[in-house]
Parts: C-alpha cells; sequence; structure tokens
C-alpha cells in the first residue's frame, strides 16, 4: 500500500499529466463572469439536437474531441475513457461513448463525477494500465429541469434557494507523459500540470430533505473531505493556492466555510465554490450554479488555463455530489451527499 | 505501461484475491436450477420495505456485509467500495453505501456493472493504493420493471424475447492478502482465488432498437470483448474451464455461440451465459435472466464456490450490459452494448 497516505488517500508518484483539456457551457453560462475562460460557448442550448439528452450529449463528446485534438494525440492512442452525468443511465455519456470506440467505464457520482473521473484515470495511469485516458462529465440545464424537476414548458417556480443545473462539459486528457497544449502551444512558457494525490469521499447525509437544499445537503461531505485531505497528506490549507468546491452555489459554499472555521481552518482567502462563480447575481439563478459540468467547465477551463501560465501553482478540486435519486425524495428520503478532492500541481515534476 | 497487454488488457501481476463473497437473490430465482448456490434466498422480495428500491438497496447492502464478515476483516479495513445498479442515479447503491461510511465510488455499467467494479478495485490493490476493497452489483425486478417498462400492477404483456430481470445481488472482497473464507474454513482444502486480467470493452451498438431484444443488442460487444481478451492474453478459449457471459439470455447467448463460431472458435464446451443459467424453462421468463446481480450472484455465489473447492481453475466473467436508458429508445435511439471481462485463476498464486 506504499500509494495509500493517510486514511483516505491516494498518492500518485507517477505524477499523470493533465495534457489537454477543453471547456464547453451554454449560452446563460456564457454571459457570467468565468465566460472568458470557457473555450466554446453554444450560441443555443439545442446545439442542432432534436432533443435535450442528445445536446448534453454532443456537448460533452465535442469537450472531450476537443481536448483530445489539443493533446496533440491521436484517438487510437487513449486506452480508456471515463465520463458521467446526471441522467437516468448515463444517457449522454454512453451514446457519445458509442460513437468514439474507445474502452468505456461509465461511473456516476452525481456532480461529483468530474474527480471521480480523475481519480480513477489518474489510477490507470500511475499504475501503469494506460498511457493516455481521456475523462469528462456533463451537465445540461434542460435536461436535469425536466429529469428531477418539471419540464421547462411548465415554468415552473423557484425557491430562493434552488441551485442553476449548468449547462456545461468538460473534458481532459491524462497522461504519463509531458506533451499536449505545452507542446502545442510551442515557444511560451507554459507550465505542465501534475495529478499527485487523490482523496474519494464517504457519503455524509447531513439529514436534509429539501431538493431545493442541495449546497447545504452537500457542504459537509466537502468539508469532511477536505480535512482528511489535509490530515492526510499533513498540509495545511493554505498549501493550495485554491480550494475549489464543486457546485455547493452560494448558500453551501457559505455553510462550508463556517464548518471550515469552526474547524480551525481559515481558507477565506484560498477557497472558492464553481457553483457560486459561475453567474452573475443579476442572472437570477437565486442559490447559483449546480451539475457534473459546473465543477467540469470551471477546472478544465478557468483552473486550467491559469495553471498552464503559472498563476495557480496548487490547487484542490473537490467536485461534490448530492445522490439522490429521481424518486428518492418521494419515498421520504434525505439527501446522502459526497465529495471527492483531487490535488493538481504544477511543481515538482518528475 | 507495464501492466497493459495487447490494446486493451490490463494485466495485475499482484493477483489480487478475492478474499470473501456473498449472493442473495429472491424467491423466484431461488426456485431455480442454481438455487442451491445461494447464499441467501429471500421468502418476500420486499426484503421487510416499504419501496423496491429500499429492497434492492438492502439487499445489495446485506451482500456486501456478509461478503466482508466472511473476509474475516472489519469494516475499517476496507479501504474504499464500488458498487452500481440500474437504478436512476444508482438509488440502491447510494442509500446503502451511506450507512457504512466507507470512501464510495459508484459506477455504471448496465448489467456489466460487477466486472467493471471487479476491474477498478483490483486496479486499486494492484496498484498499490488499497488493500482490501469491497465491490457489489444489484438489480430487482420490481424496480427495473416500475423504471425501464410498466409498473408491475399493470399486467403488462411480455413478449418472447423479453427477459427477467433477476431480483439479485453479489458482494465480494478484493484483498492484498491471501485471507478470508479460506483461513475461516480452516482445514478444509480450499483454493485462493486471483485476479490476473482485465479487458474493458468498447461499445458496441448493433443497431437494434427493439427494448426486448437486449441479449441481441449485447451479444456482439460480448464476443468482441472476448475476442480482444483472447488475442491480448495470447490464450485459447480452451485455456479457461469456463467462460461465463452476463446476461445474454437464451437467444444472445445462440447469437453469442455463433458469433464465436464464426471466428473460429468452439467453445461449445466452455461457454455459458448466466442469464441462460438462472431460471428453468418452466418459470416462464421466456429469454431468460438479465440485471447487474444476474452475473454478480452467479460469479459470487456458483463460480466462486466451485472455484474455492478446486472444480473450477480458470474463468472468465464478461458481464454484459445494455446502455439504453429510459428515454433513449422512445427517441429513436438503438441499444449501445457493452462488456467487460475478468480473468479468475485458483492456480499461480504468488
Amino acid at each position: 500500500m506504499k500509494n495509500k497516505l493517510g486514511k483516505q488517500t491516494f498518492q500518485f508518484p507517477l505524477k499523470p499529466r493533465i495534457i489537454g483539456s477543453c471547456s464547453i457551457v451554454g449560452e446563460k453560462e456564457g454571459k457570467g463572469p468565468m465566460a472568458k475562460w470557457f473555450d466554446i460557448i453554444l450560441e443555443d442550448d439545442t446545439f442542432g439536437e432534436k432533443t435535450w439528452e442528445k445536446s448534453e450529449s454532443k456537448m460533452l463528446k465535442q469537450a472531450l474531441l476537443l481536448a483530445l485534438q489539443r493533446s496533440g494525440l491521436e484517438k487510437d492512442q487513449i486506452d480508456s475513457m471515463l465520463t458521467g452525468d446526471l441522467i437516468n443511465q448515463l444517457m449522454p455519456s454512453s451514446f457519445m461513448a458509442r460513437d468514439l470506440s474507445i474502452p468505456f467505464l461509465g461511473i456516476y457520482g452525481a456532480c461529483s463525477t468530474m474527480t471521480e473521473s480523475m481519480i480513477l484515470g489518474s489510477m490507470m495511469i500511475d499504475g501503469l494500465y494506460a498511457s493516455n485516458i481521456l475523462i469528462g462529465a456533463s451537465s445540461h440545464y434542460c435536461t436535469a429541469e425536466r429529469q428531477f424537476r418539471m419540464p421547462l414548458e411548465h415554468g415552473n417556480q423557484r425557491p430562493p434557494s434552488a441551485q442553476w443545473t449548468s449547462t456545461a462539459a468538460g473534458g481532459m486528457v491524462l497522461s504519463a507523459n509531458d506533451k499536449g497544449d505545452a507542446a502545442v502551444t510551442q515557444g511560451q512558457d507554459v507550465k505542465e500540470i501534475y495529478i499527485t494525490h487523490a482523496t474519494p469521499g464517504k457519503i455524509i447525509d447531513a439529514g436534509i430533505k429539501d431538493v431545493n437544499q442541495m449546497g447545504a445537503a452537500m457542504a459537509p461531505a466537502a468539508v469532511d473531505t477536505i480535512v482528511r485531505h489535509l490530515m492526510d497528506t499533513q498540509r495545511a490549507p493554505e498549501f493550495y493556492d485554491l480550494i475549489l468546491t464543486g457546485d455547493l452555489g452560494l448558500i453551501g459554499k457559505q455553510i462550508a466555510m463556517d464548518l471550515l472555521n469552526g474547524a480551525g481552518m481559515d481558507v477565506a482567502n484560498i477557497y472558492d465554490d464553481c457553483g457560486a462563480m459561475m453567474y452573475f447575481e443579476s442572472q437570477d439563478t437565486h442559490g447559483g450554479g449546480s451539475g457534473c459540468g459546473c465543477s467540469a467547465s470551471i477546472f478544465s477551463g478557468y483552473v486550467y488555463k491559469e495553471m498552464r501560465s503559472g498563476k495557480i501553482k496548487n490547487a484542490l478540486l473537490v467536485s461534490t455530489g448530492a445522490l439522490l435519486s429521481t424518486i428518492s425524495p418521494q419515498q421520504g428520503e434525505s439527501i446522502p451527499g459526497i465529495a471527492h478532492a483531487v490535488a493538481v500541481t504544477t511543481e515538482g515534476g518528475n
């Protein structure tokens, strides 16, 4: 178990690289504060498809194919792909993967899916089972609304604590080798990005039954994973330039801050949440963003580019998932939360 | 990439052991030809719960906890758990995992989930990220019928090619160490069971749109993965005492046999399918069994026990998944098939 650290953390001595990345978002996300970081902003959220599920599937596929192109690799150099989304039976992932003819492993961690794919993908490379892995996650406002709440045509009234499922996808190529974007943008001083540690999370259920309080349901899981990660790696929070939770949104972010403060950690200057970053207040999303694509697109857009340019050196991405189902709230169940953390650095390459 | 073999196969030089196992099935499965191999047969498929989803969740939890007990390990010795099922957002898995407080990674491969969990779990142990991993998969006739077809109360007429989702769950403990059942059943000459190779599959879509022809939809994927596995490992089919597909059922099994024959492989004496094995013809399931729990329970019941006793020495489990969603057929989509193979042996321990 030389690659296990403390109680719950994996370390990757071979430091898998992120060598290609692509983020795609919808119209609304493209008008938010993060717009300049995204690679593609859709002009039309249907993306030319006849159903929302097919739109989401196409968005995820585009993100993966562009990440692949930017990595400088060909499709047949990819050993396996790992993706997931929120939709029943992972329809966007499965139907996208059908066209790519790459060994495929579907994963489900609700909105924690991006870090789940990073953990398993890193393990495949670090364990010498693969040289190059394609990973990604997606969500779409229109697929999620219909599935979890009401069809859009219903004009559902949203309570102030509700979050807005981001129409967004992120794709990345993980590799055993330095290459990709860095090689492509020749002559520029770009940094290599290494994945060094991962902390898969336990399910924490705070007993919250209100499906419009997702942030509150997930915040305790996020804090549990962050604290566990720091204990296992014996790092102080300030080791990181940025600790970024997935989609706690405005309310959940505040709860997470309070809980971290309560645990004696002052993270005010280094902590943020993708859901809280995604929209302007004037965009009227109420609780902020959510969905697998929220942290997937902000990491593979903003964080990735800021790391490539050297502005961020050490980041901890903690995507968060609310593991309710379409029917569990109707059966009186509370919302189980989960969060998986992945540590990424531009320092200390082999 | 020293642990990649050929185009698509992983090898596990440290040979993770299966040290504990448990299979649970419902009433109907408990009256079928495999009944004597299952550890627990429910007298009542509700398992004392108020909803079918909770029944399935309890069944999976019991399978995992009993597998754990039989391994001789305690819960806090388990590093991570990997499970999945067919139900939207993996409700049975997530709600079961909530109670166990073990780092949890949800996976979705439709009925290929059991081998997906074996692949990822083996990698965690072989890559030295974990000592002990808990894996499993479940399905329940009543949750699946309601979700994919009609509520049972509707009394839906089933066409002759339809398969019967097995009410079944299988759980196993994978470990870096020889231990478990073998140690428990002291004095008996039991064999250790090692996982040596895994071949994750590509999605193959044969263009079948009839949701009552799942076996036909999955058979090409199963054959693709078997042929790829044999090529990558340079093994002849007869290397295996048993090649076992997941749930092609009676029709799909025949198609797979024909395709394998067409590829020049005579597997008549060593090939079988869990879906074809699960029920007597008189039980009127039409096409045979299906569901994640079908191959999960037959492997962790029958195959596991026959390997422990030395009757089966080398087996290849190829769980098969139909990656359709609850709405993809309504959107005119065909059924993507997938199959992941795992090679298991009682010979050549370290």
